[in-house]
């Protein structure tokens, strides 16, 4: 397994979850197991399970229900991107074919359905309610998120309160929550699972933000997939927060996010003025700035807890969220 | 609140059970708050609740847990129905518009989604592992089962046994899982919450060998839809099972169950002979002796416990799951 250099202390832990996910997927039926097998293999850099195991061992390792839970974390995401691919009819996610573009729509939800079912039956074989309860609230979070976003979109005039609401529920809750699990399941000292959760949910927000702006500037080919994504689904982000701060044009935004714009060529080209216009703004170095305080603020929350190897990845960890260019 | 004569001795937590769910949606944001409490107070006979209850006051009855249990069954229960209209495209149910009439699929996945949430996260307050675990596993069975018959659309030629799992996943298992968590969370023996998950099983059974039997046999106006609901969704259920196994024309099954029938017409007039063809058959009065005899099993199970009013509305609850006409 390929794991990022600063997860090399926890790099047999995280070949432990990567077992315990097939094993927990090897349970269902043809096709269904082969089919989530084949996603849960297809990449993804096990951010979330790794936050997990990190958390945990800086306190009493435990790996059993410590395990059960970074398989939980990382399936009860990728079950999100099987609805999310589901409800935006996307065809391609990490180079590989979606679930979505081979099976039908009907049974993707359900194949959704039973990755979060068996994401919770391991949360819950983690013999510990608390953190059972957090990973149904974490769901209760993503879920009205998504919601909320649906409600919103092409709505660039909400506050930016509304964005970072948004991005916490999208991504920095579960990022949260699987600091705050791992350091219960490992009978850290209360204070201290409540500053790893504060940890885990820095490093969310950064990372949100940190994909918010290589959807502006990113490389089309390293992401696979073309700039301006979340304008062309209707959804304004920090850089055009930001842009719009800094003087930039509110017709070019309007236009760009025009729900009731004739043709789709007309939004295409004001997608594509806003993407240029926002890069050459001051705005991506604004984003870049806020994302670096959120990991400044992380790595502050380790502060008290002695030197390790874990603690040394989780801070490299905080640095690679804003440096990433993929 | 209306509930079935039998659930008289709980009537009163039938209605706590009532306001915890309304509570438990009533922490979503609009709309999706109000448009999920019409669901959950849109009708349902509330069972699998009163299940719960019944259940657990057959032993140490501790209202706060066995409350959210049995909230958390029902809400997992009108997840399953959200997300099964979603998939058929139903745009009613229980005579009221269904979520996924008003709005958009991907919404209505998101509704579904939440309540799941919302269930497990009230599954995992009961402060049992045990039943969360039990909870989780449930929702797995469910999903598979649904795949599975998904998968197995059109297929008459499967056996027999194959139509029982079906309806074990279906409906039976959270019959069982219902009664199980009941009696766990009031601390029963293990060999009596076991004979409880078997009631519950036979039951759930007996429960959906009806909802077949209905829907060849049933009153179109009380049920409030069409007869043969599930020979159009190229469903085969025990019925056709009987009428082939008593001798029934092969060919009146494969052109009802055909899923390349050139016209729409065609098939439905196929379908038309076939449901005349079971009743008239002694396909009917087969299904209803196997209800029964899982009915009978299901009261034998209680047999060894003290009569109480709530063994007896148990008792009452089996001999209205076979002579219900809706």
């Amino acid at each position: 397994m390929n794991c990022l250099p600063m997860f090399e202390p926890i790099r047999s832990d995280l070949g432990t979850v990567e077992e315990r996910m097939l094993a927990a997927v090897g349970e269902a039926e043809e096709p269904l197991s082969s089919a989530l097998a084949a996603i849960l293999s297809s990449g993804g850099k096990r951010l979330r399970p790794a936050l997990v195991i990190l958390s945990a061992r800086l306190f009493q390792w435990d790996p059993e229900p410590v395990t059960n839970l970074a398989a939980a974390v990382e399936m009860l995401h990728t079950a999100t991107l099987i609805h999310d691919d589901t409800i935006d009819e996307a065809t391609m996610r990490r180079g590989h074919k979606t679930l979505n573009a081979t099976w039908t729509r009907s049974a993707t939800i359900l194949a959704g359905d039973y990755l979060f079912a068996r994401a919770a039956a391991l949360a819950a074989n983690t013999s510990s309610t608390h953190v059972a309860l957090i990973f149904a609230q974490t769901l209760l979070t993503i879920c009205q998120g998504e919601l909320r976003q649906m409600l919103s979109l092409f709505d660039w005039r909400g506050s930016r309160e509304g964005y970072y609401q948004r991005i916490y529920a999208k991504t920095a809750s579960l990022f949260a929550s699987a600091c705050e699990g791992g350091a219960t399941l490992a009978h850290a000292p209360e204070d201290q699972a409540r500053a790893l959760k504060d940890c885990g949910r820095c490093l969310g927000m950064a990372f949100q933000i940190v994909d918010d702006i290589l959807d502006f500037a990113g490389d089309e080919q390293r992401l696979g997939k073309p700039v301006g994504s979340d304008l062309r689904q209707g959804i304004a982000t920090l850089p055009v927060y930001y842009y719009l701060q800094n003087g930039g044009q509110e017709a070019l935004v309007e236009a760009a996010l025009d729900r009731c714009a004739g043709e789709q060529d007309t939004r295409d080209r004001a997608i594509g003025e806003l993407v240029a216009a926002v890069e050459a703004s001051g705005a991506i170095a604004s984003c870049r700035q806020e994302a670096q305080s959120f990991v400044r603020h992380a790595v502050e929350t380790l502060a008290p807890l002695p030197d390790s190897p874990y603690r040394r990845a989780l801070c490299e960890l905080a640095a690679f969220v804003v440096s990433r260019d993929v």
